[in-house]
């Protein structure tokens, strides 16, 4: 495409933008106007990408992280011939696949869910990586920005993630209109400020005084394409509703249609209807064909003493061997969370995130979203501070596996900052998620084979110190599965357990049989789902369970078992126990003592419904 | 203190460090050493503060963003003879004020919990914001860091917000050891790495070549004092486990007692008792006398229509007006949250914090501990960014007041990235929190004055379209409330509602109890605490609840509930309504339907449970 007929296509690209939000009546113009050359040239000139086939292994990844831009995305897939103008005009309509957020489940050519800022470099860095280091196809990794996005931390971590690597397949394009949602950024249109910021991270930047010069672009992808040993920021400056004088640069204009859309246009040059040949990649090779060997899980001894984390170390390395496509990422605690023991075995799969637990997921969300099946871990506690990036991986249909080590109170001496106690509330909150916490060295390692099976967003949660093996090698633990490790037919009450908390149950239940009370144990190691069936027959039995978890008592485990019974039966009567204090250092024993999550507190518990019948 | 005296400090803080991991048999002592001089120079000529009078407003404060290192900082305690010998070896024990990561709730000098990583240096900043723009006391802020958080995206958050407020009383101590948990940091001992990233965020950097050389750190720690207009980071190159040859520079040691503690301190020139004199600051007065004026609420006709998020921009603005320590804070969508409208009015107490809602929530942190009354707000999906930020403050026993816009599907056309759904299960895990979720403009405005006067982490759920009001300016809300809007002695049913689905809940009962079938409705605008009694009577008249919230099944209003009912009497049947699918674009009243949770689902659900009894 000639220069000219590139400027076209922007103008193209403006209108159908303008076309999309005045249909719908809501979305972002103002934001797609500003960021319209830099698409125009990137689709006409440097994209390589067949949109007949978007699983192509050699497709270049373009990554919409100012995702309110949708309607541009979308005026460039229909320029590219991949969608028609009718269905433009469902813009944000019920069942279209045009949300006013880009999501992967609907349109084949989005890879990424975006529309929470800060998160489509972080992801692009995944993916580059998996280009670079795994696939070894020549792809280039694409995200378009907005400025205000670059306040968010999450940017400088992937910005020091893709410098450290050496991300040359990556290229960060920043459509710098100077107006975020309630007015000006912090730097306006101070190009230098976000090239020194990048620089200093060992970026390559480009600065483009005129974002809106169609050639001045093309010299800049040019320039990026053939920077080597260094990912490269193209910072492009732009005028946010560039073309239509009434919105162009003006502040109070975000997320709203043009005013007078008809006038707009016409200021525009009036509808086009253009066609860009976007360049199709040559034919590649996926170079990481899947090993599926035999898995050969370790083998525990029942009685052994072995951590549950430990456990999941030495089951991920297993499986590591058996399945080329699992891969292990983690945020600087390796040797505390065991994966390092992946990393030994395996280190070309493995990636050091450092101490930075959003791009800790956004790398895994963008090695799954490149095929891989990721493992991705740090403390249970830490992993709160990649929430959203959990959230967007779930709107993005996204599966992987996260797993989180030091659970609970029974830490011991690190005190509550190190505790995960509220972990298993986040992930059973996440859409389609999958829960599991193991009690035993055995269990852990079945589950760590299960979970890598599942859609969707699957935890596990692991255990710092030692337990004793329960299970023998040969059990097995299906997902949304339980064990019933103790029952009889005078079972006066049912204890629910998981984790640490099953040791404390059974130590309970053996206490109070020699005192003539009999209690059903049961194990609840699939948290989310839960075993209905088996917490239903046991209410049936006994009438009454109790839970105990070393958690907060809110949306955990007692949560959970209501899961089975909020169908309009009557419910069981219930008692919780679970970590109602905030702790402090301790010994591991001290601490599930003084949270009254031990066997003594279950026993007790126990007691006062057996004897009272009800405890008010 | 001359040169060798603070030398010698500096030995003993390194021996007393050694002693106390030695005692606990865990801890971090090597992490201690290599910041035993940074340490001791701050103590023994910077520093200014009184031990006898922690609440002194004109305090230094000092921040141990690396929590680990709290050995270090309790030997320094007692250097300055705040603390004894014998209290030293209490540390990490049951019931000691020495807990394995410092917390304020057990020592008054330490204003800021750590432990978390990247956290220190941001909450910092939120005091020195305070100090320079509200109290105007020339106290310094000095945090230490170390070199391994600034991985973490938040410290370049932080860096960022410190930068562009030009906060000169703000110093960073980077204890530059190269060596993280599991290994080498990426940048070793790299001054120049980390210099570059602070000063492209506008900070004056300092390079301390040996940052075991006193008069080194003490030219350093000058400069830092006499530079105005930015603030300063001293980066500090040092070694682990400096002094004792076993220890050294060496990997694998994090997190572990030093061997042979005899030999260790032997070397380090065995036990000392120095004493270190702690300048005292300066008489202060505090100007930020706070004004308990009225406050006039705003008021609202039972019939109007108003978001409840403009009605809480109204009452803070209200609350602001009459009370002087009340801030607000926004991440870049104030006129979305309606933060602007306290903007508008009180610009000098508003805190723009762009989009990084770790620095706002951090920030908000800072706020508090000086002793103002923090509002920080955003959309509800993006306080997930901030959930570490909020388990961290909680175990700091931070008061705050968090608000969330644009709750649930009921939103509309954004689509699913832009809904809070996960947001009531993320605040009701956070320990001694209180969560509110108001229908109407004039609840909102009672419970934004409500929630101003709790302790701890206090959450307020707003929606983005307009609701009716249906409630008079007189009525009362208080915490741990609730008001049952449709009641008879013929109630089939019990529906708990709150939020937007308090008017789909009254639209269900009408259009019930023209069929005949009367319901009870509860609006449950106090999520955390429930009003126990209410649902218990409830239960107890009609038999069955029916909740039904914009949130995720798991966590939110219908896990609440159950709260009630957890005491081992018997909970009432139970049904609840959800959002259960992924929801895309669509009109708000769409995606209620969607979800099923609109006013036909309602009443669907309800004649299921009047004419199947028990609905299996």
């Amino acid at each position: 495409m000639h220069t000219e007929q590139v400027a076209e296509l922007a103008q193209q690209l403006r209108v159908d933008s303008i076309r999309m939000a005045a249909a719908a009546g809501s979305g972002h113009p103002t934001s797609s106007m500003s960021a319209a050359d830099l698409m125009a040239v990137l689709f006409a000139r440097h994209l390589r990408y067949d949109f007949e086939r978007p699983e192509h292994p050699g497709n270049d990844r373009f990554v919409l992280s100012k995702g309110h831009a949708s309607p541009l995305l979308y005026a460039a897939y229909k320029a590219a011939g991949a969608l028609t103008d009718d269905e433009l005009r469902t813009f944000r309509t019920l069942g279209s696949r045009l949300e006013g957020h880009p999501t992967p489940r609907r349109l084949p050519w989005v890879e990424v869910a975006t529309g929470s800022l800060g998160q489509g470099l972080p992801v692009g860095v995944g993916m580059a990586l998996a280009g670079k280091r795994l696939e070894r196809i020549g792809y280039r990794v694409w995200v378009l920005c907005g400025d205000s996005e670059l306040a968010e931390g999450s940017l400088w971590e992937a910005a020091e993630h893709a410098g450290h690597e050496n991300l040359d397949n990556l290229t960060a394009l920043v459509d710098v209109n100077r107006l975020g949602q309630r007015g000006p950024t912090r730097h306006g249109h101070d190009l230098d400020a976000y090239a020194r910021r990048f620089a200093a991270f060992g970026w390559h930047t480009i600065e483009v005084a005129d974002g809106h010069d169609i050639d001045e672009l093309d010299r800049a992808y040019q320039e990026a394409r053939s920077t080597a040993g260094q990912p490269t920021v193209i910072l492009a400056r732009t005028l946010k509703g560039k073309g239509v004088a009434a919105a162009e640069d003006r502040e109070g204009l975000h997320g709203k249609p043009v005013k007078n859309p008809e006038a707009a246009i016409e200021e525009l040059g009036g509808v086009r209807d253009l066609h860009v040949q976007v360049q199709v990649p040559p034919a590649a090779r996926v170079l990481h064909a899947v090993r599926s060997g035999h898995l050969e899980l370790p083998r525990y001894e029942v009685g052994d003493s072995v951590a549950t984390r430990t456990a999941f170390g030495q089951a991920l390395t297993a499986l590591g061997t058996a399945r080329g496509d699992v891969v292990a990422l983690d945020g600087e605690v390796g040797d505390s969370t065991r994966a390092e023991m992946f990393a030994k075995e395996h280190p070309e799969r493995y990636f050091e995130c450092y101490i930075a637990e959003q791009q800790l997921v956004a790398a895994a969300t963008g090695l799954s979203v490149r095929g891989f099946n990721p493992f991705a871990t740090s403390f249970a506690a830490f992993l709160t501070r990649a929430h959203d990036f959990i959230r967007m991986a779930s709107i993005g249909g996204v599966s992987m596996n996260l797993v989180g080590s030091h659970a609970g109170v029974a830490i011991g001496q690190d005190g509550p900052s190190q505790m995960g106690l509220e972990d298993l509330a986040l992930f059973r909150a996440v859409h389609g998620s999958t829960v599991l916490y193991p009690c035993d060295a055995q269990q852990t390692a079945h589950l760590v084979a299960e979970m890598a099976q599942q859609t969707g967003i699957r935890y596990l949660r692991t255990s710092r110190g030692d337990t004793p093996v329960i299970y023998g090698p040969d059990e097995t633990f299906p997902v949304g599965g339980s064990k019933v490790l103790r029952s009889s037919d005078e079972d006066a009450v049912t204890v629910v357990a998981a984790g640490v908390t099953v040791h404390e149950a059974l130590a309970a239940a053996d206490e109070l049989a020699t005192a003539g009370i009999r209690v059903r144990v049961i194990d609840l190691y699939s948290v989310k789902p839960v075993d209905r069936r088996t917490l239903r027959e046991a209410a049936e039995r006994t009438g009454c369970l109790l839970t105990v978890e070393d958690h907060r008592e809110e949306g955990g485990l007692g949560d959970a078992v209501l899961d089975a019974f909020t169908d309009g039966s009557p419910p069981p009567r219930l008692v919780r126990l679970a970590v109602r204090t905030m702790p402090g250092s301790a010994t591991p024993a001290e601490q599930l003592h003084a949270a009254g999550i031990d066997a003594e507190s279950i026993a007790a518990g126990v007691r006062l419904l057996v004897e009272h019948a009800v405890v008010q």
